[in-house]
């Protein structure tokens, strides 16, 4: 069905790289998707030719417009069509005509209404550009997000580029997760949200993403597949060549139906696929947090060779509480030895025989020099695989000595994750303040270490909950590695 | 051992609602914890007498000062002991002279340094106090903390009292939670951290906080317990009278360790406790997050009688992912009644048969009108139990106009659950914006959405799945209610 099998990698570097882009319903309605797309071009710094496609405009954003597609100079590699859905077929003769290699149909209200007329058309759609050779991304997406190339679908995305490749079929959950994840420091290779896929589908994506360069990660959001066949192809060669993090959207019953509406999937049943990622080693997650916190360890992290984790910092029932989730998350906290106990006796010669692991900050107050000592000793030690650093917002201190603790603190979690003797994960703070909660200067001083943590590339979790739930599937990963 | 048995309750009342307050240790040395206390007294506006308890100094913080408890003026009800352990004996003579109530100690290094000479002081102390009537809170704990008195353990609790009331063997963890949960609108009536609970013990409390008219809902944190037959009549007649949310720490190997030198308790078999908790309906969480998540439930919702969850807002793989995590939890997301279609086709003539539970509003754009008779609809409708409204953090358009979106979201979200016609909880963003992000309008906009729903008391979760894991819980103890 999809005409691009054998090149598909050089047909999606048009959608990715393209020279020349066309946007077809090209507006300046703030409102309009003709005028988004128009915007993130210009935003986004695209390089090449920009042709705004509108019947009725001599020029759209200050850049010269065109009253068809036809009437653009020379070839166009991309269409980005924002028309309605009685528009496309009569479009799909003028991109032959300018050699469209491929076009995303942002055009929804199609199959996914569930109305036989909208899904005949469809059909007629694909049809008739299958025939003509010109492959669709969609209908009924976002698109390509490609921050090399000055490509995107939403506001707010970064314009840098990084390692992580994403293949949602949903546009709104891509771009929720990548606005989330950039907060966390995580970049982007490119993103494709392909909705209904009627002919560039899944497999298409994870194939050029498996073999792209620039994609060390990949993460996936599925609403169903088009051909199953092809899909366990495609994504058994990624999880291979790198970490594939994958959700199943629709698992459940509400779920399922909610695909059929929002995407015309099948989404077929939740222990098959459960099955699947788990033979071919995709890292399955359940919601975009837990892809984030994931793709915070894989994008930013060595690989963790074991399951002992020393935990550092926070009081005594921060200290338990943290043992209990790592034990219950599959992780060990193992005892200190008798040879870091040597060890921290000249450090802290009134309390090392009492002192355990995870080690309680609030014991010895808050010298730093002692702290600094003891990060040390555990990032050095052979006892342990991972380090988590809990920053001490438990602290009972006066806030101003407060703020120089934590402050104190996250410098030396900084200089632990910098020596990369060891993995090392931070974790600073659940709480989530609103606006007018930074006139409290904790507050304030949680939110500016969270971003030094995060300019300083530390994974950074805001729970240990979180942290050992996401260092657990981490390690099995490079289990599977062994 | 305790010898206030009979009358505890007015005994506790000393520590609750002291009307003289000696602080043993109070110290101008900002890191001390004589410091502390004393700071906290006249920082929370404690209303009574203070004395400060110095050898060395006139006047602390310029209160004055005396050499020794025994040269106070009056009786004295509340003593805070911030003094070493070798201290304590003879304290504890110049406590009768002044006919002291409660003594608090924050004094530690006893037994949880499972030192044997701290053990045997710490043995002596408890002796002692019992036969002079002396009552124990502590040691190793942070003590006592009562907005209505203006007493408190910590700074950055707020001074304003509320209705939950905590029984934490850890401080730091109680500090933590009281902090992060007052970010959430929760205020508190009183919190006890008990620590090595020589005297006065969980038990006591619990039964303190049970009978409390000012304490609707009492959160707990146990780490062991001091006797077991007296513990279980206590819990099992507070679940009778109003919400235990309760946490287990030291459920593991390691946090077992820990719990020991922490506060010197016998962790248990977690799977008594487990059993023990469930038989009285006592609501078990895992953290301090999941607490808070429960706590935000049980003091700003009315009960929910029912796992039928209708939920609204936010594009349609939000949708997808809602509905599917809702369902894992254990609720219910119904499809759409004929009546429900009925009511909608006026509304959204075009896409009425379309639309689903959770209902997607990408697909109709930002109309605000329609999306408040569509929020009408739902919060009206008999077939759920409960709504959740997520606010469109993954709308795609551009800022300014993405920002009047959500406050208008927020607008109607607020309007609905005052309207009290059936309960609505919100769901707001899962991004943590470091202090850098906030300029950019848009995380400012949702940190000022939530300081907005926050002032406003709608109940916010910052995940849909954080929401669904809470109202389950909940709906299952308003369950056992019926």
């Amino acid at each position: 069905m999809v005409p691009l099998e054998a090149k598909h990698r050089s047909l999606l570097d048009y959608a990715f790289y393209p020279r020349h882009v066309a946007v077809i319903g090209a507006s300046e309605q703030p409102v309009s998707f003709g005028y988004h797309y128009l915007k993130h071009l210009i935003d986004y710094g695209f390089g090449g030719e920009i042709y705004p496609v509108n019947p009725h405009k001599e020029s759209v954003l200050d850049i010269k417009a065109y009253p068809r597609l036809a009437d653009v100079p020379g070839d166009v590699d991309f269409v980005i069509c924002c028309v309605s859905a009685d528009m496309v077929l009569p479009l799909l003769d003028d991109c032959t005509v300018k050699n469209v290699k491929v076009m995303h149909l942002f055009t929804a209200r199609l199959s996914e209404t569930g109305r036989s007329q909208a899904i005949e058309l469809e059909k007629e759609i694909q049809t008739k550009a299958t025939r003509l050779g010109i492959n669709l991304i969609g209908p009924n997406c976002m698109g390509v997000y490609s921050p090399d190339a000055g490509v995107s679908f939403a506001y707010g995305l970064p314009s840098e580029p990084g390692n992580v490749g994403v293949v949602f079929q949903s546009g709104g959950a891509a771009t929720l997760m990548i606005q989330t994840a950039a907060l966390r420091g995580i970049r982007f290779s490119k993103a494709v949200s392909y909705g209904n896929a009627i002919m560039i589908d899944e497999s298409d994506i994870i194939d050029y993403l498996a073999d792209d360069p620039k994609t060390e990660i990949i993460a996936a959001y599925f609403e169903g597949i088009k051909d199953g066949k092809k899909f366990i192809d495609s994504i058994r060669r990624a999880a291979q060549k790198k970490p594939v993090i994958a959700i199943k959207g629709g698992r459940g019953k509400a779920g399922t139906r909610a695909v059929s509406s929002h995407t015309a999937a099948i989404a077929g049943s939740s222990s098959i696929w459960k099955t699947a990622f788990n033979q071919f080693g995709v890292i399955q997650v359940r919601d975009l947090d837990e892809m984030t916190d994931l793709l915070v360890l894989f994008s930013g992290l060595q690989p963790v060779r074991g399951r002992r984790l020393g935990i550092i910092g926070g009081g005594g029932g921060k200290g338990v509480l943290a043992a209990d989730l790592a034990e219950e998350a599959g992780l060990s906290v193992p005892p200190l030895s008798p040879s870091m106990r040597d060890q921290l006796k000249p450090i802290l010669p009134a309390i090392w025989d009492w002192l355990s692991n995870p080690i309680d900050f609030s014991i010895w107050g808050d010298d730093a020099a002692k702290a600094g000592a003891v990060h040390h000793l555990f990032v050095e030690s052979p006892d342990f695989d991972c380090i988590i650093m809990q920053v001490s917002d438990d602290n009972p201190m006066r806030d101003d000595w407060w703020v120089i603790v934590v402050q104190m603190e996250v410098d030396s979690i900084i200089e632990m994750f910098r020596r990369r003797a060891k993995p090392v994960v931070a974790v600073l703070s659940a709480a989530r303040p609103g606006y007018d909660d930074l006139e409290d200067i904790r507050w304030r001083t949680i939110m500016q270490q969270r971003s030094r943590l995060t300019a300083s590339k530390v994974p950074t979790f805001c729970s240990i909950r979180e942290a050992v739930h996401a260092l657990s599937k981490f390690v099995s990963y490079w289990e599977k590695d062994k």
